[in-house]
């Protein structure tokens, strides 16, 4: 593995100073015509050197008849050229210096054929020029600390912890919306497409020593270097967690998978086997892969399975205690000192057991602050999982029906509130060190549970979710644990198989 | 079973022409003002008389001393009071000639003790006086129908067809929003707490009888009359799908339970063997439940379980196809002559194989029609999935980045082709009478997803979850199928337990 990420071959590849573009035009119903526009868009700062026989200017940038024309040798080049163009492009790009490409062309090994042959043809003049090439028929990469998107679609995100390579580039451009509504980013995403030259092992490596990642996903429809991948991620899982999803376990997902990008998909066991060799924490949905990366890089580690549920009604508390019951989460007794404390809290209808439930308070704000800490502090008490119903609607009704205020000072209020009780969920979690998931019913875009993402607190549709993603967490923590304890018997003995430790730096665990 | 709605007990609770209110006032922090509140802004136009021992004017209404002051007999009382003054509350309406209530009041067999004492006490006078109650410790009843509402939640809805029957009144309150936010809405929901006089039993007969109701759900913690649900299920079941979620069937959920409603929950393998003898269809969560309401409610009836998979992206395609095989729902190959029909839309980046690849098209409105049109006539296809990324924002960025267009220009054109694309999708589906289920991982709040709603095609986030709410829509209509060849068996033999048939008419399945 190599230890410094300047040294990694997608180090220009995700942080170019300067890139060649091949393949866009002033006719904007082309690939490349979109995939320039989403570049300039996002802002990218360094130099873009549009290619085009033709045009002299390409969406207002200064184009070139040659990339033998340059004035510079850029670090990358774009390539959406039709395919067989592609090699010839390769080629001048090597003639004139430059050493990392992102081939976005499609047409190769997954469409069978002469696509195999022009696939291998790429590889070769790679080899011949010393080019690292992501791709061929893939969407590109995304780094949002420098503004990079060389996507097809526009960013709409937010820079993030999450470090992505994708063997499908949907999962990359198509997921900048899905992450945002989350309060999620990506760190960097790779669209590996067929893997000609880089795979994902490679990004895996570049990831390990991206200071922005905290957590690593891959959407897998077929590893191509098993070995490799297996002997990688057992270095990393004792530093950052790697959560996967592969597609490729079904029949059907196979043929499909082949189809996509010519990956040779095995059946389910097998990769559970290499998943479980790997410390690799495996995923069911594409959903469930950005769930775990969430709980796993914005919570602080649970010490163990032990959860307070709060709610303020019976129903929401009994599917978040059967979801846990499911998963073998333990809803604990609380200590007697809690119990004392919550009974000031909670109406005789209510329910100071576990969950929580207190119905209808006459002091809402207790919600907020009173009893989340009561239960936090409680030595029993590993995970706090809250209900949330608030919506600033509710409020909103309240004060101009009952108290008589105009809609702009409700609302006005009614942000101030939120933002307030936000506030306090987020600084109990940090003040405690334990984690908290909410989950809802209401729109995850109301603004109070937009207002909690972005103090780092996951709020899941409903339990089951929160609990899965809570169970990532706590099976991530087992298997560092056991590779760890692993080191130590490997280091007091055969040293061969030695996993280095240490190389990374730690996790960082809090989101404030 | 009773036949007619109108004698169901349960139909002057829901459809009642007059309610007397007990427990508001003008003092807004107590539940009997919010439900109040609730009632008067949903615009129910029957009469409400407030009851109040000391004000006069409760919430801009006429208020009366005692339920004898009133001038007329209400067919409803809806009861907010105190725990220890329920009793006498109900007394009073008995003796007025008040037939039937809703007891929101809470404190009885779920706090046990004393709890328990004055519940047998409810029961006592209303079987004394012939007054059917929901509840107590329940939150009331809605139908939209009528812009009836009497729960805490103000009610942001739209009449639907699913019929609900909850044992925890948070999932009708609570799902006002939730069911909204896809188009879907209530015909009726009851929220029967502790069940002390009517139960689900009677639920499940009401909706029957409903003719807005095409599909029942049920919120289980614990069901009382075990052999009254079989034989009621079993009744309806051939004509109306029944889904259930049951919460009770971990210890965790069990106990959760208890302190709820006081329902004794039993472990999961019993339920399990209650639904199945039933025809009850079981979710595993209440967003399930919903979603398997939503496809058996709003999609013409499966042929059969092969299904096309529809996307512009490879990376989908695949999931789909994944999801599917999981479900043992099959991806069959398509006929020479779709085939041959599909060359002409799809590019050779493509895939005309199933998954369908449209990848970068040039044609954006073959999409829309012309595929999915090919599709669906295929004798092969009995359900198409399709994926959807369309978002307003893309079209909008291309019309006044590309075309040169002011924003409203383009926000008007984009509502247009949405709208136009939603249009071809619904008229394909009622023209070839085939499923349609879409999944996306954009916010199901676009305007696209939402005209799509709007049009009755369900759209999931992500394909598991349509996957999963396709599977409800076969195994129901092999249930029913095995029910109505039972009772053809039973026809010619033993007609003791002869299960009636055709008495609420065929379902209406077809959302259009």
């Amino acid at each position: 593995m190599i230890k410094s990420i300047t040294k990694n071959p997608l180090y220009p590849i995700a942080n170019p100073k300067s890139i060649a573009f091949f393949g866009a035009s002033n006719n904007l119903m082309v690939m490349g015509s979109f995939i320039l526009d989403s570049l300039l868009d996002f802002g990218y700062d360094g130099a873009v050197y549009p290619v085009h026989l033709k045009e002299p200017v390409v969406q207002n940038l200064k184009a070139y008849r040659s990339v033998a024309d340059l004035p510079e040798i850029p670090d990358l080049a774009v390539i959406v050229v039709p395919t067989k163009v592609a090699s010839q492009i390769l080629e001048e790009c090597g003639r004139k210096g430059i050493r990392h490409a992102v081939m976005v062309t499609a047409g190769f090994n997954e469409v069978g054929g002469e696509g195999v042959r022009m696939g291998r043809e790429l590889v070769e003049i790679a080899n011949r020029y010393g080019i690292r090439f992501l791709g061929p028929n893939c969407i590109g990469v995304t780094n949002p600390y420098i503004r990079l998107n060389s996507t097809a679609l526009k960013f709409e995100g937010r820079p993030g912890f999450i470090g992505m390579a994708s063997q499908s580039g949907s999962f990359v451009t198509q997921m900048f919306n899905y992450l945002r509504r989350y309060g999620l980013g990506f760190s960097t995403a790779f669209s590996v497409g067929n893997e000609a030259n880089v795979d994902i092992v490679d990004c895996m490596e570049y990831f390990a020593a991206c200071p922005h990642t905290r957590v690593i996903t891959l959407y897998i429809e077929g590893i191509r270097r098993g070995e490799a991948f297996v002997k990688t991620a057992r270095a990393i899982v004792p530093h950052k967690p790697i959560v996967a999803f592969y597609v490729g376990g079904t029949e059907t997902g196979r043929r499909a998978g082949l189809s996509h990008t010519g990956a040779m998909a095995g059946p389910d066991p097998i990769y559970d086997g290499i998943f479980q060799q790997s410390g690799v924490i495996r995923a069911s949905s594409i959903i469930e892969m950005f769930d775990f990366c969430w709980t796993l890089g914005a919570l602080p580690e649970a010490a163990g399975t032990n959860v307070a549920v709060q709610t303020h009604s019976g129903g929401p508390g009994a599917i978040a205690a059967d979801a846990c019951g499911r998963a073998g989460l333990d809803l604990p007794l609380f200590s007697a000192e809690t119990l004392t404390g919550l009974k000031e809290y909670i109406p005789h209808t209510g329910s100071i057991g576990n969950p929580v439930d207190i119905t209808f308070s006459k002091d809402p704000q207790s919600f907020w602050y009173n009893i989340p800490n009561l239960l936090l502090q409680d030595r029993n008490v590993d995970i706090l999982m809250m209900y949330f119903l608030e919506a600033i609607e509710m409020m909103e009704r309240h004060m101009t029906r009952f108290m008589g205020w105009s809609p702009e000072k409700a609302r006005e209020e009614g942000l101030r509130i939120i933002g307030a009780q936000a506030d306090a969920i987020a600084s109990l979690m940090k003040h405690h060190g334990k984690p908290i998931v909410g989950y809802t019913f209401r729109s995850l875009e109301e603004p109070f549970i937009q207002e909690l993402y972005r103090r780092g607190i996951p709020v899941f549709p409903g339990p089951e979710r929160a609990v899965r993603a809570l169970e990532a967490m706590i099976r991530y923590k087992a298997i560092r644990a056991e590779m760890l304890s692993g080191d130590e018997r490997e280091e007091n003995g055969d040293s061969s198989s030695q996993v280095a430790t240490g190389r990374y730096g730690r996790q960082v665990s809090v989101n404030l």
